[in-house]
């Protein structure tokens, strides 16, 4: 099996999602002030963030099956899994623009980022065992710091919104940050 | 005619058709509950099964066209048959979106899954024509139990829903467990 | 200049159109009855109709690019002049679900696909002055029988429309089924 | 790293958003006469307009990485933050379409644009630097005149739009107009 057209799907269905959420985007009142725009910051920085979430998953996504020989059903589905997740930001989006940094939406963006880092994993994990534990990407994912650094600030900042919806977001914000570089470990393979 | 096009095509639609289904769902009310929230699980639970649904078709259909080595102005139509009732499981998500799980939805969701179903068998029935009876691919379909086993099964489902909404969807619950590992038949050719 | 990312563009553009048109369908009534789902009919029709469409634009635009070697800035644009009609269809499917097969909207769905038969011929053209008026491709063209005898169906069914919306809902239909076949003289060109 | 994922990737979001521009629009009044069909003429032209600038973004990005080797990290996210600012073209067409050509609009359809040339400026950038200062790339793009003529055309269109929208939608235009060529620079280069 070949990984081509895994690749060709995902990017499509990564690409619209990074596209569909400006549908979701409620344009300003007519007569529009500065105060009015003033008032859009809060779902232009959902925005701008779930953009850099979404394009953060399509440059790893890009750099680990780059470096990866053999797929199998496994890998495809726990792939599906990951995409199944990343669908759900335009939703919660939606959401955050209706209801405002209020808890219950700002935690259910936790939930989805969450999962989707969840499912991340797990594909790491079906790539490594469709390829073996001894391959070089297995030695090279190594002992994913980023990614164990992750699940832990969104299991912090899901409890931590009902608290105050803005802890959560600057937890959201710290964890695109140390993902902004992609996986600097496949890089490292690639060019051995 | 190369089925390279053909395969990014139908990447594309059903890429679109898996992620669009997430504009179709209504977000909560605002000021969210607990109780509300678990009022959404019917809907998450459509969502699911629909994504699933979706992506086992996009499972069977790449590995079907691994195995294809001739297409035809068949075969793009039966192709484009099978993508225009995939198209329409967006539309009969956002009526149980609305409506709930009542006999007419429920039972137009079996429709458009059944449909699908009748127009893959169809899709496999035009390759087999264009690549010969007696290819390896037209032996590796062999009898077809599970598609047989999906058509009763949608068959039976679609009545069923105006007996009670939940036997048909049960029943559609049991089609997707059944088609969730990809078919095998066909990897077992191309190992050969 | 290589023809793969204007075909891998085109696939794209021509995924979306064929997909979001459902979007535009209006859910039927919650408490559905047959007579209700019975009204739905014109709306399936024209949708149906659009999907076929669409459908004969990409295969054609398969076709026609399979004799394809060399291409130019002016086939990029006579292309993005096709797809740009293309994308309207939505529009006025979308108009013809809120108004019905009134005058106005039926006429406009005929200029949609008029121009787009335009611009398809225009694409040829470009195709054919990049590739040279020699070349196989410009002899299998030939006279463009069929092309020419849209274009008058739909130069009739737009003023038709306003005698009866009916007349012109014919007229599109016979055009479909006169183009549902692939261009045979591309298929006879590649076979030799 | 090879570019094959990320002439995919941008392909699809181009496509998106070039067509989902269409969601955007409203459709006539239901009984529509000359006089209300000739209202919606500067949604058309808004539309059209877009159609155009998304098409040059889109040809351009093709030749600009007909004639890339190498990418890196850098040019993934400068990609990025150009399909960033053209993900927002459907959302100033929606308060256009809403708004009409009033100030505030026509103001952030500038600012779009002209951030999405400012991101193309920063993409070539990112491109000579991963290519090497001396490539044959970063000789053809040479010293950008259309590039910057585009920056300054934005930059007086924006305060302008505040005297009248008209003038801004004229230099937006006549910016279109210089684009509207796919670069030669590069063409030439790939011809040597």
């Amino acid at each position: 099996m070949t990984k081509g057209r895994l690749e060709a799907f995902s990017d499509g269905v990564i690409a619209i999602i990074i596209t569909i959420m400006v549908l979701e985007l409620k344009i300003p009142e007519h007569q529009a002030t500065p105060e009015a725009l003033f008032e859009l910051w809060p779902v232009g920085l959902s925005y701008v963030l779930s953009f850099v979430f979404v394009g953060i998953y399509w440059n790893n996504h890009h750099h680990l099956f780059h470096a990866v020989h053999h797929i199998s059903g496994g890998v495809l589905w726990a792939n599906l899994h990951l995409l199944f997740w990343l669908s759900l930001v335009p939703f919660v989006i939606r959401w955050m623009d209706e209801a405002g940094y209020t808890a219950w939406p700002t935690a259910a963006y936790g939930v989805v980022l969450g999962m989707a880092a969840v499912s991340y994993t797990l594909l790491q994990w079906a790539i490594v065992a469709c390829n073996g534990r001894s391959s070089r990407l297995a030695a090279a994912l190594g002992n994913d710091l980023k990614g164990k650094a992750s699940l832990a600030m969104y299991g912090a900042a899901i409890p931590l919104a009902f608290v105050s919806p803005w802890i959560a977001v600057v937890l959201y914000i710290a964890v695109a940050v140390i993902w902004f570089v992609p996986d600097r470990r496949i890089e490292a393979i690639l060019k051995q």
